[in-house]
């Protein structure tokens, strides 16, 4: 059995900008060698995440829409953000620009990462599916990896 | 190790239907002749996905009212089904009834799949979790795949 | 290639309660002697999920807030709550205060676990990431497990 690791960093731009990493993540399976296994597409960070969905602009921007209003960031308290109360995991760059809705959003959209199995040396996706780096915070330096574990 | 792909192909009824495929999942598993590993149970659509909870018809009618109150298909503007403004990946038979909706409730349902611990041959499933297919758009031709990797 | 697999009990409080389990799961990582491969940490419970996120009492606070306004408990109809109507999957306990808000959430929330790339032995876990158990429900036992493969 083979595990493969492979990381990219990125930076963002801010404002629910999401990344189209398909050809990214596939490079990375290729370079692997492994035929058939799982690959685990994973985000190491609290206000941003991994989803496989369709990359068409249309439905991005329906998307960011929702997440705005179910989570908005303008016009609702976030105990993460009152700097009068809170005393733990302090990052002063948060301090000009809250993120609390950032994380509430990462929460909500679910587990930080997505597993694709494989199969001859491709991802099993679907014909719309693209892997996507969804930022919910401001711009930013971030970072993903994939990991394939199989034959 | 071992690495054990089935596909599964199902037409769903739209509306909001869930599948419970448990059954199937579990005789993929024993098929596998794996007995300890994960099983990644996978759907490689963008309008539906593969959930864990309980099959029970109450519950799923409450579900259904809440994804229809957070992402409502009726009464709210989706971009992704403005054909005098789309032009990405068009898809003829989406133009008579949008499917803007399910995009955005398929991506915050989260992932795209399930990964299960399986032990001796048999999936971790707790006492009320089954695997549930949910179709968010239209009646189609689905498929899902269940990966099992392990010993 | 190894398999390893550790289950954990807790009780749990009530109330949207969080439970920081990274400590035991990078425990069981480093009990598992696997350098490099997968890790997934998984709740049986239909009710109740593992997410990664950041541990700071105002998010979580924050995040409680925003799963009641989403998935409210009080003064909503639950056909899963409803005595007079079900016949399936009955659970004497659950008769005296309801969850179907609580299935409704941890659906919502998505899949029941969340898979963690392993590198040298240890979780590829980002700064602020921790691992968290949510309870949905009312207190109760519960338990959840980690399944490892790797080299």
């Amino acid at each position: 059995m083979k595990v493969f690791q492979h990381e990219t960093r990125l930076r963002t731009a801010g404002g629910l900008t999401v990344t189209d990493i398909t050809e990214d993540v596939q490079r990375a399976v290729r370079d692997s060698a492994i035929g058939d296994g799982i690959a685990c597409i994973y985000s190491p960070h609290t206000t941003c995440c991994v989803r496989v969905n369709e990359f068409e602009s249309g439905f991005l921007q329906d998307f960011t829409n929702l997440l705005r209003r179910l989570v908005p960031a303008e016009g609702q308290y976030y105990a993460h953000d009152d700097w009068d109360l809170r005393t733990e995991n302090i990052c002063p760059e948060d301090m000009e620009v809250g993120n609390g809705h950032a994380h509430c959003m990462s929460m909500l959209l679910g587990s930080a990462g997505e597993s694709i199995p494989v199969r001859d040396g491709e991802l099993c996706l679907g014909t719309w599916q693209r892997v996507l780096f969804l930022e919910l915070d401001r711009e930013r330096e971030r970072r993903w990896i994939v990991q394939v574990v199989g034959n």
